[in-house]
């Protein structure tokens, strides 16, 4: 896990320069102090991470990480496993949600096949992904950013069985009642949701108390999870502020910062999905989420429907005049 | 106030064919049953108010009301009257965080005065409007809508004190303590707030038990509460739907519902403030605010700010193809 552990080595601090400029400004806009609260501080987020006083939102792009997962063979999931290539096809072709979301936002998406048709271990009895196929993973997300020119990134997720390698990361890193990380996913029965707890019981316990956060990554993940974790430290190198969207692109981030505190801080939770570990996780990690529309769809949906909020966070700062521009004293 | 309630006489209901028919296709498009409900939710309602089974977002616009209070002589602001007139200017060139707001979500912003530079009665003391006055208000409102091109209305307001009159609005029809109804506005301290209530407490005193709910809105209410009472009536015959903003907004044509009940059922609550009222309002209303960002600018951008919500709950319906469609079938 060395090399894993160096991508977070000198990760940037934020630009409090820039912050502090766009807290200033929204001080003196043309508006009651604090009126756009939330927004304000969506703004100087996206300033501290972009490193610039003037944040904007003209380039947002989403990259989804799909993949297959041994754990199906569990029946962990309300659906067949084959349904991951047809929806990677189906997010290619314009034709799923995420597609007509990021169409209808004005993001780009780009999907990467991370391994689908080639699903990881049975994250029940074996390691989810061997080391070399982990370090794979880990570049391809990386390889996903770096090339990217956008100002705003959304991370998204596809692969039928991943809420229960989400939840077997979240239980392993974050310890406490196995049931409570885990949920009924794309529409579980009782049945489905009391196998996908044993199976994330037996997980965390074969998986042990790990020498280090990312190698929880590698125990209990999948090749998509671990691609995300890649790509949300490359997007920090390269001053792109993240949104983040539900449950499994949570729980692959997650490691990240157990493993160097603040390393999410270029990260905003778009939302809160109904998955019961997802509203655990964000308090876990101190995130605040953007919407609660009980969206659970993943795809990066959740985080695409943030998209235009933070665009507009932006504008209502470096847009709007200030009272001094305007020739009128605050109140 | 015969003229008045007629203006509630023979509302059209809502096209349950359209409704049903997206429901169908929320269905049966490829994502899981559920997976988007609110947005689901959402689209089914742009249907029957749009009456159509393709609801669709291209045409949004907003028009933001303005307009004087003569209650502010009591002190229950924490900014001077004039700046309504300095904000009319900076909601007409674009330099108000509404302007910007709807430029960046890319609805059609229309600034209407109905009476900045001529106050109504200060409503502690005497009616705000006159039955002249409030016919008048009610036919600009109705006026400013009749010629619009839209698919989507946000309705907003601008006019210092108005929030006293939205709180005196709501203890006047629903009761209840005066205090619960009032919060601190613009940011008024803690002098300010006791004043307001003094104020509202006075006011419901004197307009006493109304004979309807729309003489409330004469009593207490202000001009552009009245217009915008007059707007939302008037989407309703042409097929508009309307996002509903903060609490003056919401409080504006609460009397509409209580006057004939489901008045309000082609409106969504596009957010909940932080003023205790506006929740407290909504409740009332039975309306789930699909924001809740603390916004508390009024101007309309608490609507605008969902206007990309509504148009991506739209497009999520109607745009995704079905697993049918797809070749596949549902899990």
């Amino acid at each position: 896990m060395t090399a894993a552990r160096s991508i977070l080595s000198d990760l940037p601090e934020p630009d409090r320069r820039s912050t502090s400029a766009v807290a200033e400004r929204a001080r003196g806009v043309l508006r009651p102090a604090g009126a756009l609260a939330r927004l304000d501080d969506v703004a100087c987020w996206l300033a501290a991470w972009q490193r610039s006083p003037e944040p904007v939102v003209a380039r947002p792009a989403a990259v989804v990480f799909v993949a297959d997962h041994g754990v199906v063979s569990e029946g962990v999931s309300a659906y067949p496993p084959e349904v991951t290539l047809s929806m990677l096809r189906a997010l290619r072709e314009g034709s799923a949600t995420a597609a007509v979301m990021a169409e209808s936002v004005g993001a780009n998406l780009a999907v990467v096949d991370v391994g689908v048709g080639n699903p990881t271990g049975n994250l029940r009895r074996e390691p989810a992904l061997d080391a070399d196929r982990f370090a794979e993973s880990l570049e391809e997300g990386r390889k996903a950013i770096a090339d990217l020119d956008t100002d705003l990134l959304v991370v998204g997720e596809m692969g039928i069985g991943n809420t229960t390698a989400a939840a077997a990361v979240c239980a392993t890193l974050f310890g406490g009642s196995t049931d409570a990380w885990c949920g009924t996913g794309t529409g579980l029965d009782d049945a489905g949701l009391a196998r996908k707890v044993a199976v994330v019981e037996d997980a965390r316990q074969r998986a042990g108390p790990c020498a280090e956060p990312l190698e929880v990554l590698r125990q209990v993940g999948g090749a998509e999870l671990v691609a995300i974790a890649g790509a949300v430290v490359e997007a920090r190198r390269r001053s792109i502020p993240v949104l983040l969207d539900g449950y499994v692109t949570t729980a692959a981030v997650a490691p990240l910062e157990a493993q160097a505190p603040g390393a999410l801080d270029h990260c905003l939770a778009a939302h809160r999905s109904p998955e019961p570990g997802h509203g655990r996780l964000l308090e876990q990690l101190g995130k605040r989420p953007l919407l609660e529309l009980d969206l659970r769809l993943g795809e990066g949906s959740g985080a695409l429907a943030a998209v235009p909020l933070v665009r507009l966070a932006a504008a209502s700062v470096t847009e709007v005049a200030t009272f001094e521009e305007w020739g009128l004293g605050p109140g």
